[in-house]
């Protein structure tokens, strides 16, 4: 930010309502001036074109696993990973004030959410029918204007769209959480309580990862999250996403990454930014 | 099998010309019966209650990544992988006899068809409209009662419903492969060219992913894939999905999967199998 002063702008995935809202309110607060964009790509470009300084998307869910898109198109862009964000994923089942639960005869949301309350649904609506929508806050929107219908959405969703909340937390996990990236230019500065995210390809031979990992086990650094993406240009070869503790600007995690460098094919650092998980 | 002679029958992901009916006819050929189901839970339980012999399902797309649903039902399910099929993906602009393709408003398939399509759909049909299906191969039965209407799929769902293919190989990636795994009660005996796939926990302790693989790096066991899925009951912790030449058989294997044993929380060997890859 070039004046301290100004009022930061922030996309997040839309529309109002969704998650990914929830979680950039949490982390910019009121000060901040919010805008719902339609796809996770779409707050990628936003924030690349410096339409906007900071971008919040999901990134991964506890229980689904890792959002390939946001880590796809991390490898791609040249953006900063400058935050971490985690929100507890709470299930409401929302209707029009006045509708009555035993009048259910569909229930919509997003395909995730369907999913993970589908014991919910079995033994509390045996006979009701699910449809898919684009995001659970669409389906709060929708329902405004159907008959004998449900969605399943947050708290603020029902808020935003004047629903009412016929049954809360309905989900069929309690451990659901999702982590949520800001994204930025650049990513923060060391607080002592930090965390990097990279991507690096490894060499294809006989134990490749095992030397690529070596430089933090023999630091002692603690990997948080290994996930494997295809390298696209050839099939069967992997583009590795870590995460560890520590700032990139540390010391022992510098010298970990110089040598990780020397073993590797390519290396990206994504960023540093304070621990929130 | 009891009766070697007995016709084995085998469940794919279905409907009738998908990818994986093409896959599960590569690896049986004429000599089975066939049954597509409508789901990968299906498959699965189909097998698990010995309904029938094998099964087939996709596993790893070389552009989109692993199939999770495949690999959360393998970590619970008794089921052992007994085989490997590679196919490569060809998208093809499926129509009914005598559409134009100046006429077409409108493209519709399956997500993932549509978003390997992408660039494609882009600079032939800037114009026209795309709406997802739950497969390629009901796009294109489904396109048989559309105007002006065409799906992307297999050129066998072309056969198998009567359309014509408007244009061929219209995907946007040359590299375009799907794995699949063929799924039954026991694996494969040792061939000499073979791949086993595992599961495992790592301790929740800096290193322990090293110490994991180093059984593996110190034998030269050259690891194929390494896959990272949530363990559910804790959030942010994690199942590996490890794939290695060889098979569980071979003397280095075995003693590689005793050490692993000895440092990891949980094991499971999901089977060996003849490789494809």
């Amino acid at each position: 930010m070039k004046d301290k002063h100004t009022i930061p702008r922030v996309a997040y995935l839309g529309p109002e309502g969704t998650f990914s809202g929830q979680a950039a309110k949490k982390f910019f607060g009121q000060n901040a001036i919010y805008k719902s964009l339609s796809s996770i790509q779409d707050v990628f470009e936003a924030v690349d074109l410096k339409e906007i300084l900071y971008g919040v998307v999901p990134v991964e869910n506890s229980i689904e696993g890792s959002v390939n898109v946001t880590l796809d198109l991390l490898r791609m862009s040249n953006l900063k990973i400058y935050g971490e964000i985690e929100e507890k994923i709470k299930h409401n089942l929302i209707a029009s004030p006045g509708t009555k639960k035993h009048d259910l005869k569909v229930v919509i949301s997003h395909q995730q959410a369907l999913a993970q309350c589908r014991k919910y649904l079995k033994e509390q609506f045996p006979r009701v029918k699910v449809k898919q929508t684009d995001s659970t806050a669409l389906a709060v929107r929708k329902v405004r204007t159907l008959k004998y219908a449900a969605a399943i959405g947050t708290e603020f969703a029902a808020k935003v769209y004047g629903m009412k909340i016929v049954a809360r937390e309905i989900g069929d996990y309690s451990n659901n959480f999702t982590r949520f990236f800001v994204l930025s230019s650049n990513d923060f500065k060391p607080t002592g309580n930090d965390k990097t995210s990279i991507m690096f390809s490894a060499k294809h031979v006989p134990g490749a990862l095992f030397k690529a990992l070596e430089p933090f086990a023999s630091r002692n650094i603690n990997l948080s999250k290994i996930e494997s993406r295809p390298l696209r240009q050839k099939p069967w070869e992997y583009v590795f996403f870590v995460e560890f503790k520590g700032h990139r600007r540390d010391s022992k995690c510098k010298e970990a990454l110089q040598s990780l460098k020397k073993n590797c094919e390519f290396l990206k650092v994504l960023g540093s930014y304070r621990r929130a998980i």
